[in-house]
């Protein structure tokens, strides 16, 4: 449970990275071996819809191994992933997703659809959520209100 | 209709391209205003698990206008959308998504999921299927018809 929420810990900080620049505060971590892969939301900075930090990850990762799949790696999410990011994660053959907050509103991994528990698609990650949930899901709340705020 | 067989016409060029490649063989063609972008699937070449037909498409047009977000932009694919496909097409806020063959296996558009057109997501782009059907078919049929003989 320590090293999840090392790894989680890591993920927050590039969610506050991300905020600093603007962008809606989700980090992520893919550890590979002895290799970790770290990066924020990025879609409006970087120019590029698809820059979740669950992708941008993933591709860091996929660059620095020269592979398009990454089996017997963790990633480490701050916020449930998208349909996007979820079937990403599939493609990737990622082993095992761990996320800290619930995203009621577009989480396709418990909230609004099970697509990494669907036995139609080819993969099925190991699931595991609630790592340090209450940070995750603050620093959003956290953005949004500031946002509001603005005139 | 004559529009959308053209452009399809050159996805399908992409996906011919993509077998090539040994690449499985799927094509996008991303019209906004007067501009095209074309992009066949590539995750293996470019080791980018996210690379598909789809994604590079909107990629490219998002990295052009220097926006994340497409509106008034038409995507046309030889294949049906995977829920990674049609995420990102919600994210990019595509206005029309036109595609060729079904994907019973993995098809988030009307096949196994129906994301493109579930209210609880915050778009949802027009949809025509049916645009040179046989052909976008024949190409996956033939790919995966050649690599079974291999030995």
């Amino acid at each position: 449970m320590k090293k999840h929420e090392h790894f989680m810990q890591q993920a927050l900080k590039a969610a506050h990275q991300a905020a600093r620049l603007g962008e809606v505060p989700v980090g992520a971590v893919l550890v590979l071996d002895d290799r970790v892969f770290v990066a924020h939301n990025a879609p409006i900075s970087s120019h590029d819809a698809s820059a979740h930090a669950e992708i941008r990850a993933i591709r860091s990762a996929c660059q620095a191994i020269g592979n398009y799949r990454l089996p017997g790696s963790t990633l480490y999410v701050t916020l449930e992933p998208c349909c996007m990011c979820a079937g990403a994660i599939v493609h990737a053959r990622i082993d095992h997703v761990v996320y800290g907050a619930e995203d009621p509103k577009t989480g396709a991994v418990h909230s609004l659809y099970a697509l990494l528990s669907d036995p139609r698609l080819n993969h099925r990650p190991k699931l595991t959520r609630g790592i340090l949930t209450e940070p995750c899901a603050e620093v959003l709340r956290n953005f949004f209100r500031q946002r509001r705020k603005r005139p």
